[in-house]
């Protein structure tokens, strides 16, 4: 197989500099994946993308197996081709979306039934079946599906959760297993992802449960959903000081941005989260001295850019006056500029994270970020 | 003046080529320019515009005016700067806005009193107003306020309007030539606008009576507003047959693109519409093989390109079924890839027309538009 994972450096924190090779390129790590939920992130093209040094995107199972369908995009020739992008592909199982878009959803030991957000129409996600859909879409890293649950959680209904998650990735990695079996190495890495709501302990379970697995990755999943962030990173520490250390962790849908340092503290080496594009239509700018919320009157006249700092497109061409304008009179072109500045910024800063490792610099780093967002004009 | 139009060459039709020179670069005509209403070419960044080969793009003075005001431009270095455009830009009066989107609107001699369409509030457009509006955008071609009419016009209705635009076309030129007189050279051209509806006679008379004011160039307009193609040809013929041979006609609001030509044949030099870019927006994608509607279902699996024959970077890159997908699922990037294809497509258009105009074979080229776009898939 074309995938290798290789930690190149330690940070005094526990941070990792690294590397994750796949078929469609090499990563550098820790690595800020963009969103890409109905394979396009909202207001980019992917020459954009490039542009932007974006090595490795993230598409939805749930989305794109609703609409166009796998099995479409698996006759187009898979999901680079169908989007055209060279780079890296990670999708997400659909755990997730289920439990958050669809209507009349019923867990049970098989999978969950559960009706299209589109049209209504019955489906039934198994373990198998988004393991399935994930080949057929021909990503470079897939999800297993696990259960998401509502936080905070009883206790008895996180025990529940994890437990049904352990045994849908048992048969997700096995129906993956038999794949490889049937067809020989297949393009892609499968992940298992570790739940356990916001006890240490079960965390800890699911976690060792998984590793008999021997997944080539791991996920945390069900974090920062709501949990003050000191409680997301107890929870994330106590995973990764269990996990291998020669196997990429990724901290699912995090986070702002002066927090992703602190994750990568903490040993994690891939985050995706829909924060910057969200915010960017939404009028709310990330930037070096703090979040800018581009509407405000205040920058009616403001011939500086977005971010003083920023060697963006966006920001060497425009300024705040024009893209406050711009999202004034409800414009497209508002979007994508507000998009393009902020995938940058965040990338940005994944960018300095991987040289503070490199010096063992992070903690510094990671302070300077919190004060920048705490000080910073809202 | 840095303002010059030479025209280069003559075809049998009437069609001619030439060289628009502006303070902000030259332009070949006959041109398309896309159209950025407010102060944005919908879906568009500058730099797309750049690449797609766009030397000059309209913006719309009534929408400016309201939002975010002429002084608000005027102060931060006018429109090229506010919008940071290197090319050509020509500012619309707002004649056709006041007509098409206030409310309240009335029409005396003195201008035109409306509540603005996006607070209700109350503004007086005059001759001179609308003049003023665009000498504070810095627009390097400014329009003069006209009184556009519903089609089909009684013939009374169309006289008033005729008079009382020739009435404000010298009103308009008197205060742009004052402004000269008091602070010399302005770096803008206005151009005057023939009305006269659908009646040959007062087409004539309304070019005589602009030629009297020594406009650098001439517009049409009140035209493709709901009539007859050819009428609309038979006006703006009964026009640039009076207009000077030495200055630049510009057709205001045309056309579909197997129109183009025949205007061009007409002795047209400049064009704006919004269709590639509002059809662009609903799907609707203009290529050398006709219309493609790509909602239709029958492109879910087609890796075509949109257009087989086109060079953008669109068709280039991606498919028919991935840009149905796009547009399935309500998705930002389907807006911006299929506007970049759109005006690359009319763009393409205005290159050939150039160059059959340079080979004589204008009325060739142009029965073939019609031919492929009355055959052509609909």
């Amino acid at each position: 197989m074309n995938f290798f994972f290789d930690v190149t450096k330690t940070d005094p924190t526990g941070a990792r500099r690294g590397r994750l090779t796949t078929p469609h390129g090499a990563i550098e790590t820790p690595v800020f994946m963009p969103v890409g939920t109905q394979a396009t992130v909202k207001g980019l093209t992917q020459g954009a993308l490039e542009e932007l040094g974006a090595g490795i995107i993230l598409a939805n199972t749930y989305h794109l197996y609703l609409r166009p369908g796998h099995e479409l995009i698996r006759k187009l020739g898979g999901l680079h081709q169908f989007i055209s992008w060279r780079g890296a592909l990670l999708t997400d199982s659909g755990g997730y979306q289920v439990f958050s878009l669809s209507e009349l959803r019923k867990m049970t030991d098989e999978g969950v039934r559960f009706r299209s957000h589109l049209d209504g129409s019955e489906h039934l996600l198994t373990p198998e079946k988004a393991a399935e859909i994930q080949l057929a879409l021909g990503s470079d890293i897939a999800m297993v599906l696990d259960e998401c649950i509502e936080t905070p959680a009883p206790r008895e209904k996180a025990e529940e959760a994890l437990k049904r998650t352990t045994e849908w990735a048992k048969r997700a990695r096995n129906y993956f297993l038999e794949q490889v079996t049937r067809n020989g190495d297949l393009p892609q890495w499968q992940f298992g992802i570790v739940q356990g709501a916001t006890f240490a302990d079960l965390r800890r379970e699911s976690a060792r449960q998984l590793l008999d697995l021997d997944f080539p990755g791991y996920a945390v999943g069900g974090l920062a959903v709501g949990e003050p962030h000191e409680l997301t990173c107890e929870m994330a520490g106590e995973v990764t000081a269990l996990l291998p250390k020669d196997r990429p962790r990724y901290l699912m849908g995090v986070g702002r941005p002066e927090q992703l340092a602190d994750y990568v503290a903490l040993g994690i080496d891939m985050m995706d989260c829909v924060l910057p594009t969200r915010a960017a239509r939404h009028a709310c700018i990330y930037t070096t001295e703090g979040r800018v919320l581009i509407k405000n009157a205040r920058y009616a006249q403001d011939q500086r850019p977005l971010d003083p700092n920023c060697s963006c497109s966006v920001c060497r061409r425009y300024t705040r006056a024009y893209l406050r304008h711009l999202f004034a009179a409800g414009e497209l072109t508002a979007a994508i500029l507000a998009t393009h500045h902020n995938v940058h910024f965040y990338l940005d800063i994944m960018r300095q994270i991987r040289e503070a490792i490199e010096f063992g610099n992070l903690a510094n780093f990671s302070s300077e970020m919190h004060a920048r967002y705490t000080l910073g004009p809202a």
